[in-house]
């Protein structure tokens, strides 16, 4: 059996996603009731974690997920890995993949994690990239199974159809948005500032249905099942800072846009927040929003994709 | 049931010192036997640990307490999780608090742990403050116990009534005597250079009788059962060390201070210590210190407090 | 019993050396079926690593492969742990070793190392010493028996006579190969340029036989069983990076230099590896080369040596 990675959304099939969103379910409903779950401890199973990025949510779900799950975990930093610099990335994937079960990165381009994956010997899961941050839009996607589920109890139908508002840098997660849009058969509204538009030729759409682009963030929101945004600045582009504060003015979700979509919208949000600038205080802290639970549903969800990538399908 | 955290001593009564104490006493020889006692294997407890001040010995003990009680630890410093900067301590309280079971943070102002604890949604734990060190006390009163116990063995009549000389600066620590001293009925001889005093208003404390201020650190020896001081320059203040090095010269613990108090009486020091400025390398390496038992300590009452704010009481 | 450390290559015996190269390769077994095998589960047992120089490879061996034998490791780098800066290494060391039930220490000076080791109450290993590289000698050893085993099935067969040829920085590893040649009964061929001769008298060698010097570094591969290199720069004498280049500029291994050795010689290199400068890329990269195994191998044997130093010798 050839490895399966998780670098991209586009790498599991929607039979797949309907598994890893049922599993991800079982897995949480164990945490919440305080019950032992540790399919990672008889042996023990390894999570290598590589950050070129610092994180809190990122490294806080997946450790803590992965104990849970009665597994272990190495946390290397830059300073510690040298991600392609004090030696060829190739060969760090050969011998890192040597010694642990699984491995976890967190870099700036996509090629790097790529790179990686071609050279390991265990999977490889895209924790962040420039481009793509496919575990963030599984938790999301999770999330809104749980807060709206479908009467025949199958997450795919939950998903299908809807409308999911993205409203501010066409990054990383709204080039994923449209990877899962395209996949599972839903629609995203996107609306970004001019010069920091969405990529669906990076993102490999071939059905340009599966999103619509709007000028004005408002009507991207009008009838949307999710409301969405990220920070103005992600990690890495700091210095764009002022340029971006500008840019962005008009791309804050506020109530006035949050009243234009379904009554029963939910709003998202992968956290940190910055109120006053992407997102009012009120609408973040508001009866909407689902952050909390979208935080901790990362967890979950990424427990689920390392069951499946280790141990393969359970049930 | 509420949560309970543990930001400053006086947060628990002294029937939970009494229990805490002997529930220490049994951790510890657990451990000194040798013996498997892992209350959290079972499910996996895990604990974030924060840190915006660097450390050995509260990292140390711990973790090792974690993992000897059968749990896991993650380990944040500030680089990775940025209290308070990235975006409000709420959130962060908010978000780790639904991954893990217990936190432990080592950072600046108390005003922070305050207010991480209100948003956790688990207990949490005061690694040091700028303001209070409740787990040293802690420890240096279960190494009080052991070396001279009670003929009732009941932990807190080793305590009732004993004098503790404090030696320097009226930092968290000095702070943390007092309350410990009201809460559990001892007295603290307290002396410290002008400037520097201990603050019983920031402490709390309203009954004067449980401590004295001495000019004279000799004085403030007489007839001590245990004489404990800490480095001249806590960390944070490094920027005044020339100033502290004049002021506090003539604090420095000898065997002339040490004559004066009980003659069985113990020297601590929380470490790390400075042989020659705060203590004589006579009387830290001597036979009455028990600095090295003290250090072990920390970590087995840490066991014992993070035991009964994740089971609460078991025996 | 005294505790025993391991902190050069010659603190074992030769005995001990063919006990451990067993017993890695009933750890390896285990880890290669997938099976569990963790004799430090219970009561768990807990290593500290302290690093002074950063390390991805010797840091994700110890860490996974005390993972994997089902215990516990924290991880201190020389910001958390100042290791003789904020405390005398006999402070940290009484104190590190009440808490943990082994350390490792990857550092500069031997003496810190050996002072360390003096005061623990808890074994030692050198994960990397400007002196010594015992852990790395220990897995190329493992893997040169794991490829040219004895008819005798004993491992200290497979290496006595055999012939390494050294190509490159007279550094820690080549040191630490001296230790082994005149332990194990082997010869080392060394060849370095003029300046940064092998230390003979540091490694402690009573039987100048167990090495020859040679000038020419083609001339050192004549025969040999095994060649192997490390970078021209080990860490920590960056500064002289240019004249180490212009220096070293023969020590290349290269085809030529494995066409002199055996036929069946094997190439290694503990890594990262420096294409076209200390080996080409046909060698590192060719079938000779068995440099990825030797990295997983690391691993192993520390398993072993953490298993003996914990619990003596089991079968």
């Amino acid at each position: 059996m050839s490895i399966r990675h998780y670098l991209q959304f586009k790498d599991f099939s929607a039979d797949e996603y309907g598994y890893l969103l049922g599993r991800a379910a079982f897995i949480k409903a164990k945490f919440k009731a305080v019950e032992k779950y540790q399919p990672f401890a008889d042996p023990d199973r390894t999570l290598a974690m590589i950050f070129e990025k610092a994180s809190t949510r990122t490294r806080v779900s997946f450790e803590a997920g992965m104990y849970q799950m009665g597994g272990s975990v190495v946390h290397l930093t830059t300073g510690d890995s040298q991600l392609g610099r004090a030696e060829p990335i190739e060969d760090s994937a050969r011998v890192i993949s040597r010694m642990v079960d699984i491995v976890m990165i967190r870099t700036f381009g996509q090629d790097k994690i790529e790179k990686f994956a071609q050279y390991s010997r265990v999977p490889v899961i895209n924790g962040l990239t420039n481009e793509f941050h496919p575990c963030q839009i599984l938790a999301d996607l999770f999330t809104l199974v749980e807060y709206r589920p479908a009467a025949s109890g199958n997450p795919l139908d939950a998903i299908k159809g809807k409308v999911v508002a993205w409203v501010g840098d066409g990054n990383n997660m709204a080039n994923t948005w449209l990877q899962a849009a395209e996949l599972l058969g839903f629609t995203v509204h996107v609306s970004t500032p001019s010069g920091y538009e969405v990529d669906a030729q990076l993102a490999g759409i071939s059905n340009p249905a599966c999103y619509k682009v709007f000028s004005d963030p408002k009507e991207a929101c009008q009838g949307a099942d999710l409301v969405t945004t990220d920070v103005w600045t992600s990690m890495g582009y700091e210095a764009e800072n002022e340029v971006r504060r500008a840019a962005f003015k008009q791309w804050c979700v506020d109530e006035a846009m949050m009243a234009v979509a379904k009554p029963d919208a939910l709003f998202m949000h992968c956290l940190p927040a910055h109120r006053g600038e992407e997102v009012t205080a009120e609408v973040i802290d508001g009866p909407q929003s689902v952050v909390w639970d979208e935080a901790e549903n990362r967890m979950h969800v990424q427990k689920a994709l390392m069951e499946y990538l280790l141990l393969g399908k359970l049930a």
